[in-house]
C-alpha cells in the first residue's frame, strides 16, 4: 500500500481531478470531476479503463468550491479505501513573475499567489479555493502549486515585453504564456516517442477549447502565443484571440461596454462561437452546412498558420510541428488544413498517417516533421508533486531505461 | 502655363502640403507645412533644391485647421503666382468598407467619410477639415480623396476579420491596414527600380514614426500588420502596437483608466518613448548609451521579425523584403538587425550595399532579396489625383517607355 497523489484542477464552474500511485509515472487510477457548480453540481468519477465508479449530485445552493473539495476528498476516501493520499497537486493559472517552476503550499505562498488575482481574475481564485480548503481541513496534507506560466519564464526578456511605459512591465504587465503544464509534458515525452524532434526547433500547438502555440528549443519555451492573459493569440472556442486595443477603445466609446461587458465579449462570446454564431465546439462546426461555420474554422486554421510563421521567426527556423490538444489530438481536418498553410516552411502530411492520427502523420522526406501527441496535464502535475516531496519513481524515461 | 496639383495630409496639430506640376508625374516643385496648430503655428515651404521660400506665423488663438488651410490656399497663390491650381488631392485615413480606391469629393462623400470617424477618431476629422474648408471656400475647385486603407481592401476576407461575434463584423470592425498610399507607391516603383522582385511575394514595412508591414503579392495587398486602428502591430514611436486585450481590462480594473487614460497611454506615451523612456525617435535611441534605449531598440527589431514571419505565412513564402519610411530609409542598423532576425528565411545582406542605403542591399546569392526604396505619399495622392481627373501625364514608368 503505497498510497496515492491526488491532483485538482478548479476552473470557475468546475473541478476535475485524478489519482494516480505514487511512485510510479502511470496513467491516473481514476479520474473525475463535479462540474456545473451553482447551478446543478455534479459529480462523476471513472476509472483507467473509463468504467463509472462514482456518480452524486447536490443541490445548487451553498454548493460551492469550498464543498466541492470537501465532497471530492470524500470521494477519494471511498475510492482508495484505507490507502492514503500522499499529497495533492493544483494546477494554478497564474505564478506570476517569480515561479519558474511548482512550488510546495504554505500560508504566505497562499498568500503570494493571491496577490496575483488581477493578473487573472476569471482563474486564479477558483484555482486557490480547493487549496485554501485542503489548507484548513486537511493541514497536515502537503500540497504542490504547478503553474500554467512557470514554463515560459525562460523565454527571452524582449519576447515577455510589451511595448508599453517601462512602469507596467516592472508591475508585471508582460507576455506571461499560459498551457505551460501541457508544454512540458509534450517535451518531456517527445525523447520516448520522437527522439529525431526532442531537441530540434519545435512549435507545439495546444488546440483545445483553449487554444495556443509554444515555440520551443531544446526542451525550454522560446515563445508563446498566449500573452497577459489567456485571451490573447489564437482563436478559441469562445475566446477572441489577438485583438487590436483600438478596438477595445472603440466598444467603449461607441457601443458604451464597461470592463465586464467587454470581459464577457472577448472571453465567452467571441471565438469560434462568435463567428460562426454556431458552437464553440470544433466537432458541431465540422459537421454543420452552414457557411458560417465554414468561416470560423477558416479563421481558426488561419490564426494558426500565421503565427506559426512568428513562432518559427522567434526560433530562426522550425523542424517539426507538434498537435495536441483536442482538436490538435482528434480532428485530422484541421491538422490537414494547418498543414497546408505551412506547406511553404517544407511540411508535407502522409494523408493516412494523419487519418490514423497518432505519432508522426509527416509525410516521408518532409523537411519539417509533424507528429500528434496527447497531452496529459493533470499527470504532469502529478510527477511535479511527486518529485518535490520525494515520491518520485522516474519519469516515463527512466523507467524504460531502467 | 500647365497648372498645379495641391496635396494636403492634414494631421492633428499639422497640415503638410506640396505642390506638384499637372501632367508631369515628377518630385513636387513645393513642400511645406503648418505645424504646432493650437500651440504656435508656423508655416515653412521650401523649394524642389530644399531652399526655403516661405515662412510665415501666426497667434494661437483663434486659428485652427480651417485658418491654416485657408492660409496654405494663399501661400500657394504667392508661390505660383499666376499659375492655377487646377485640383486638390488629399490623403484621409480611413475609406470604410466602401473605398477600395480614390474618390472625387462631393457633399454626400463628406458626409459618409465623416460617419467613419468613430473608426479613427484621431484622425480622420483632422483629415476633413481642409476638404470642407475648400469645398466651402473655393467650390469649383475639384478635391481627390485618398484612402490609406484603400489598398488593403482586396485581402482576403479572413485576413481582414477578427475572432470577435458577427455583429461587429458586419457593423464594420475589421482589420483595415494603413499606410496603404506608401505601399501603393512602392508597388509602383518597383518594376522600374527593381523588376526582378516586382511580382513576386514581398514584406514591405514602412518603418517610419507610425510602423507597418504590408505583404504583397503581385502588386497587391495579400496582409498588413496594422488592424483596425493605426496602434495595432508594431511598435512605434509613440505607439504600443499589438496588445494583449486583457490589458485593457486589467488598466480598466487596476488602474482605473477609462477610454481616454488608455487611448492616451497607447497612442502617444507607449512604444519607443515607452520603453526606453528617453525618446520616440530613433536617432536619439542610437545615440544614446543608455540600456533602455537598446532594450527598446531591440523590441522595435524583435516585433517585426516575428511579424515578417507571419507575413511570410501569409503570403506562402517571401521573395524579396523592402525597407522604406524614415527608419528604413535611413537606419542601416535597423535593417541590419532585421536582416539577422530573418536569416532563417534565407537573407543576407550585403553589409557596404546596406551601409550605401539606396537600391538592393542583400548580398549576391541571397536567397530573399532586400532593397531600400524611398517613399513618396504625397506624390502618390497627385498621381491619383490628376488621374481621376484626366489631367494625368502617366505614370514614371509610361515616361521612361516613352
Amino acid at each position: 500500500m503505497q498510497g496515492c497523489i491526488a491532483v485538482l484542477n478548479a476552473g470557475s464552474s468546475s473541478i476535475k481531478f485524478a489519482i494516480y500511485d505514487a511512485g510510479a509515472d502511470a496513467p491516473a487510477r481514476f479520474r473525475g470531476q463535479i462540474q456545473s457548480i451553482g447551478l446543478k453540481p455534479e459529480l462523476l468519477v471513472r476509472d483507467r479503463d473509463g468504467n463509472e465508479v462514482l456518480r452524486g449530485s447536490w443541490p445548487a445552493d451553498g454548493f460551492d468550491h469550498d464543498a466541492a473539495t470537501q465532497e471530492i476528498l470524500q470521494a477519494g476516501q471511498t475510492l482508495l479505501r484505507h490507502e492514503p493520499v500522499l499529497a495533492v497537486g493544483h494546477r494554478v493559472v497564474h505564478g506570476g513573475l517569480d515561479h519558474a517552476a511548482p512550488v510546495r503550499v504554505d500560508p504566505a505562498l497562499i498568500a503570494s499567489l493571491a496577490k496575483l488575482a488581477p493578473l487573472a481574475p476569471l482563474h486564479q481564485p477558483h484555482n486557490l479555493a480547493p487549496i485554501r480548503t485542503i489548507a484548513a481541513q486537511v493541514p497536515d496534507l502537503p500540497q504542490v502549486a504547478c503553474f500554467d506560466t512557470a514554463f515560459h519564464r525562460c523565454q527571452a526578456p524582449v519576447v515577455q515585453s510589451f511595448g508599453l511605459p517601462r512602469r507596467f512591465h516592472d508591475e508585471g504587465v508582460r507576455r506571461y504564456g499560459f498551457h505551460g503544464i501541457s508544454y512540458e509534458y509534450i517535451t518531456s515525452r517527445l525523447p520516448d516517442v520522437a527522439p529525431a524532434i526532442a531537441r530540434g526547433r519545435l512549435v507545439i500547438g495546444h488546440l483545445g477549447n483553449g487554444a495556443s502555440l509554444c515555440a520551443v528549443q531544446d526542451g525550454r519555451s522560446v515563445a508563446s502565443t498566449m500573452g497577459f492573459t489567456a485571451v490573447d493569440g489564437l482563436l478559441m472556442g469562445t475566446r477572441c484571440g489577438a485583438l487590436d486595443p483600438g478596438v477595445l477603445l472603440y466598444l467603449m466609446d461607441t457601443h458604451g461596454m464597461d470592463a465586464r461587458a467587454i470581459e464577457d465579449l472577448i472571453y465567452r462570446r467571441s471565438g469560434l462561437l462568435g463567428v460562426s454564431g454556431i458552437s464553440p465546439d470544433m466537432r458541431s462546426l465540422r459537421a454543420s452546412a452552414a457557411p458560417e461555420a465554414a468561416e470560423a474554422i477558416a479563421l481558426f486554421v488561419h490564426r494558426i498558420v500565421r503565427e506559426i510563421g512568428s513562432m518559427a521567426a522567434a526560433l530562426g527556423g522550425i523542424d517539426a510541428l507538434v498537435f495536441t490538444g483536442g482538436i490538435g489530438e482528434n480532428d485530422a481536418a484541421t491538422r490537414a488544413e494547418v498543414a497546408r498553410g505551412c506547406a511553404w516552411l517544407g511540411l508535407t502530411l502522409d494523408p493516412e498517417r494523419n487519418a490514423a492520427g497518432g505519432g508522426c502523420i509527416s509525410a516521408e522526406g518532409s523537411r519539417v516533421a509533424a507528429w500528434v501527441v496527447a497531452t496529459d496535464e493533470e499527470r504532469m502535475i502529478a510527477r511535479h508533486t511527486a518529485a518535490l516531496l520525494g515520491l518520485a519513481a522516474g519519469t516515463e524515461r527512466q523507467q524504460q531505461e531502467e
